[in-house]
């Protein structure tokens, strides 16, 4: 994509209503604009981000047999009496009707799933099943000051996963504790990322959650380095460190960010529906849930967070919204036609590019630029550039680049072409 | 997909508490689950018919110069004060907050758009600009009776175009129409799909509309079939004939679904929010709008109003969910055997298959399931089609089908394998 063309643009000062790194980044860089606390939308450079993280999702969803829908927002309100969370759950948007008829602004798909997987499964032969959407979610948040890392609207990926028996339960939930890892790794923070034993809330004593080391987390977790085992602060007691075979003096403390979540829901949101089987001898019972959470948005902020350096975001190859950033130097002919060149080539070899093809702008603009918005990868072509015959090429993480010839760079972005 | 694993089912009984024949077929193939009136969620049938028209709208919108964001349902009040629709919009949902602050639940993105645009946008030289997004709304419906055609929640294409002249604004409204007619042609309406001279609301005096033919339409429209013109009859007079050209007696009556409108907003939304440019003299002036929407769970419906017969869905090649639904008839082991190396054969050219590999499912149910679920074609494989050496391939607008072998198939379906 041209530069020249993009709507956004990239600001220097710091929005004063943000204290949290990532948004300040992803507002500076254009990636998001905020609407209200806990709100964001997103603007092309970050929804490129967003829907990469979605693909890498849902692949993975899909590989471990995943069936992808897409439920409402409005839900009945009858659904949520019958689990008892119309009254419990504090955080619960309430919206009326010119009837007065309330309806709840989904914070969670429990009270949808359940009811629709009711339609179509009665018997053992039915199960197991895993259904899962990306979509949107409203919570009532009181705290929304981390910037995409706590919102009010926020998009998650929830699975929710349909058993006869704990032995298929729980080899799905081991399963999926690799999935994440799987996901957390190809999106960059694998390396800073603990499966982490924490409390259950209310239907179950422990669940495990997915927490990524940096200092802007809310979370504090002790991390056994050697065999990186990790508990989240709310668990650290004998009994658990007994059941985990952890001493405490071996433990490092970390400021943590809780990028996903698995639970094993047990019956407690089969039950009030009565979602059951019927086995080989023809006798009822319930069906054994898990969930599994992922809020993308908190994943962008994490990354940006965790990876950014004083100069800007760094992006992961993963999830950059481009692979390379391309920045014509001067206005001078022969760059800027050998610029144009070299973008048309990378686009023709399936390259994505934003080339900064901007008139009237510095070179320390450009430069300053690519360092915020955090390519992996920066082309410069200028006059000096050319003199020495070809292309300085540097990675975002790198202090010094190398001339490269159009061919080498095309062999490195696009091996395959 | 294995039609086995898929977790929905087809129904034969319509569901009691739908009139409209979209909402009847979709709710009896497992494409849709209603979870109260207006208000429907995509099971992975559905979903993947959705995500097919989201990508060719997508296309399109990214062809003629469109940048795709993502922005929020929530929507500060101030906002919508600004521009006097807070008080003036009956259909608006507002949300409350533990604070007792108010928030719009978006059901359009003026209010979002324009403030997002002022933070980049100032000079002539930022204009012309196009923002799109496929996202939610909701709006506060009574009469949500239509199915699919008429939601209190539902996904929305809405592109906003930003302009500093009358003639850029009327070029680029112009070019749309031709998108728009492009998009519903390739969704397969295109032969029943007019452009219609409609009735403006509130900031315009007219706009136009694009209306499906189709007997469950709640609009009516008369279309002259020598030029192809059509109207709403809301603007039947004489001032509108006359400028369209147009002779009353000449015009046939039909009912008909809006698919997609476009309006010119002249300065309604950018003035409230002092939306301006300075042009080469450095004068000011307010930016001209338009705006573009298609509503996508519409679109789905209106589809399958528009083209289903008697005995179920028929979706069009480039919507449906799968290019083809491969039936394995009979428990033979042969058999079986032949249909499970088709369908290996198909995923691995590409094609997408949906293979009824259920086992104590007769004949005439799976037959009667591939009717109403409506892929494009029909491949059976029996003890009788084997004796005949092959497929019996069948299209869903066809009576009558022929033998095929694999070699065909495959040359019919992936030709560029």
């Amino acid at each position: 994509m041209r530069q020249s063309k993009l709507f956004t643009r990239t600001r220097k000062e710091s929005p004063a209503d943000e204290v949290s790194k990532n948004a300040e980044l992803l507002i500076r860089g254009g990636f998001v604009h905020k609407e209200m606390a806990g709100v964001y939308s997103y603007l092309p450079l970050g929804l490129r981000v967003l829907r990469k993280i979605e693909n890498i999702i849902r692949e993975e969803m899909d590989k471990i047999g995943g069936q992808e829908v897409l439920m409402s927002s409005f839900q009945p309100k009858d659904n949520w009496e019958k689990t008892g969370r119309w009254s419990a759950m504090d955080d619960l948007y309430k919206v009326s009707d010119s009837s007065s008829r309330e309806i709840a602004l989904g914070p969670t798909h429990e009270e949808i799933v359940v009811p629709i997987l009711k339609n179509y499964a009665s018997s053992h032969k039915d199960f197991p099943v895993a259904i899962y959407q990306i979509q949107n979610k409203f919570r009532m948040e009181l705290r929304a000051k981390s910037g995409m890392l706590r919102g009010r609207e926020f998009i998650m990926k929830d699975m929710y996963s349909f058993h006869t028996s704990k032995e298929d339960f729980e080899n799905f939930y081991e399963k999926m504790k690799g999935v994440y890892k799987t996901i957390f790794k190809r999106v960059g923070i694998g390396h800073i990322t603990y499966l982490c034993f924490a409390s259950g809330g209310t239907f179950s004593e422990y669940s495990h959650e997915f927490q990524t080391v940096t200092s802007a987390g809310e979370d504090t977790i002790y991390v056994d380095e050697a065999s990186g085992s990790a508990l989240n602060k709310e668990v650290l007691n004998d009994e658990v460190l007994n059941q985990l075979n952890l001493t405490k003096e071996k433990l490092a403390e970390h400021k943590a960010i809780e990028v996903g979540n698995i639970f094993d829901l047990k019956t407690k949101y089969s039950a009030p529906f009565d979602l059951s089987y019927t086995d080989e001898k023809g006798e009822k019972s319930t069906v054994l849930m898990g969930c599994y959470g992922i809020g993308l948005g908190r994943l962008l902020g994490t990354v940006v967070e965790a990876l950014a350096d004083d100069k800007g975001i760094i992006w992961p190859e993963s999830i950059a919204p481009f692979a390379i950033h391309l920045l014509a130097l001067g206005d001078d002919e022969v760059v800027l036609g050998e610029a144009n060149k070299i973008y048309e080539n990378l686009l023709k070899a399936g390259v994505e590019v934003l080339f900064d093809d901007r008139e009237e702008v510095s070179a320390g603009e450009k430069f300053s630029d690519a360092d915020l918005l955090g390519m992996p990868w920066r082309a410069v072509v200028s006059a000096r550039s050319l003199k020495d015959n070809g292309i300085e090429l540097k990675k975002r993480t790198e202090e010094k680049g190398k001339i490269v010839s159009l061919d080498e760079l095309l062999k490195l972005l696009a091996p395959n072409h």
